[in-house]
């Protein structure tokens, strides 16, 4: 079977410290060279925060009044973000990648409109208990993804590499949740699986028990697992939510520390969300 | 006429401080909208130094016994002027041109092997008149560009804008000459035009006296060109050179900073190298 014939992949690799790049790289390159088409979405937190570190530039977050927590991206950290997302962490991949032979190609949402958002201009956050307006943070939210320009290049045998940046409606860089940019890429391609790899092996329901892993979540009990969600792993249920209901039949959480994450999260480890019988066939 | 009839033109600009990136861009969208197919490439220096000035990391500078001085790219400033190449200045050329409408898509040479160079993996250089070898510089000799990733980009529409890094032998980022790597890929893509702006108006026969402009060098002298150029200008002749003996017809050495650039560029201002009756076309 060609390739450009098969349904698409997209594996989302984590940004955060404790992630083996060359490991998943290899691992990667197994799953290709079956001829699976494949999109890779990586996220920058480590990267962001050591460039940000290094220039002196504090880090700062956000914590909404819902309690999700998110980077303060003002004006300098957006500078510094870009360079690390689509700088630093996008080419580090595409270089491990082209060294197993996947022909990567790098891209940010800026490039050919592939993630448009929409600039949040006044965010609500929560500090020491009390409330304010923040004017100045470049995040957004997405709206919509290039799906023609992703098929473009599958077709052409190349394996897009996507960093979470989006394009807001002034053109500007936005930075953007690598989870849901991931989603929403796999519902516009019509991928039939999402693969979301982190530094924990799945949803776990006494987070930080790592024995109490949920192995599977039906579609229909999302609302459950949203409930038991902590941390950074609420964005990671929601996303899989947005991916399912855009038509994506499995999504995996799965964890990127060991030897070949993607074979074992294939293999039926980490927390499968949505239709379990898809992922016997790869 | 449609856009992927037509030859595409090349346009190099400048990394240095002083040019006006949104000026070059707006005027680049004017060409763009005439249908002429179009690939950017870009500079990096004064992105890359404001970076590593940021990081308090020191920019050195390798100096050839033939005189030619060229950025010191150790692995810790390599990691900066990736971030700087791929993510800072590319992404904000980006930004700026899709703002005015054109349809860009930013690469580095590590995508798709867009480039291809070999390490220096020893670069004699001088120091207070001693000769000494480097062996930690990360900077490489082009090779060979992939001309079928900018046809595709090209005929779907979109506007390549190339980051001067290139791809070594062991998948690693390289630092090329932006110049020459413009030439590569003019050479590459059958190109009938290649221009070279930057912060000066062209070859000066009496640098650094602008009234001494060269208006026009024919391709067979070159050599003297080369004789008469001085400090950056050398590497700029250098490129024309390799364009020509690519099959490029003209290069125009033209000046960034003025109000719309490649379209002076195109009315004859600037030093004309190769074929001069191709520039009334446009």
């Amino acid at each position: 079977m060609n390739q450009s014939s098969m349904n698409p992949l997209v594996i989302k690799i984590g940004g955060s410290v404790g992630t083996d790049l060359a490991a998943v790289a290899a691992d990667l390159a197994i799953l290709a060279s079956t001829g699976r088409p494949l999109i890779v979405v990586h996220g920058t937190s480590a990267a962001a925060d050591a460039l940000a570190a290094g220039a002196g530039v504090p880090v700062r977050h956000i914590t909404s009044p819902s309690g999700h927590v998110s980077r303060y991206t003002d004006p300098e950290m957006l500078d510094l973000y870009v360079a690390a997302a689509a700088g630093q962490m996008n080419k580090r991949l595409v270089s491990l990648l082209q060294a197993q032979g996947v022909n990567a190609v790098g891209l940010s949402g800026l490039d050919g409109r592939l993630l448009l958002a929409r600039r949040k201009t006044a965010v609500r956050a929560v500090e020491n208990g009390r409330q304010r307006v923040i004017r100045d943070d470049f995040t957004g939210k997405l709206q919509a993804a290039n799906g023609d320009l992703l098929r473009l290049l599958l077709n052409a045998g190349y394996t897009p590499v996507i960093a979470p940046l989006a394009m807001g409606q002034e053109s500007e860089p936005l930075n953007v949740d690598g989870d849901r940019a991931a989603a929403l890429v796999a519902a516009t391609i019509g991928a039939e699986m999402l693969i979301i790899l982190s530094n924990v092996p799945g949803l776990l329901a006494d987070f930080p028990d790592e024995s109490s892993l949920i192995p599977h979540i039906p579609a229909h009990h999302l609302a459950q697992a949203q409930a038991i969600a902590a941390g950074r792993m609420k964005k990671k249920v929601l996303a899989a939510g947005e991916a399912l209901s855009g038509g994506v039949h499995t999504v995996i959480l799965a964890d990127a520390r060991i030897v070949q994450p993607l074979q074992a999260a294939l293999a039926g480890a980490g927390t499968v969300i949505g239709d379990q019988t898809l992922i016997t066939d790869h």
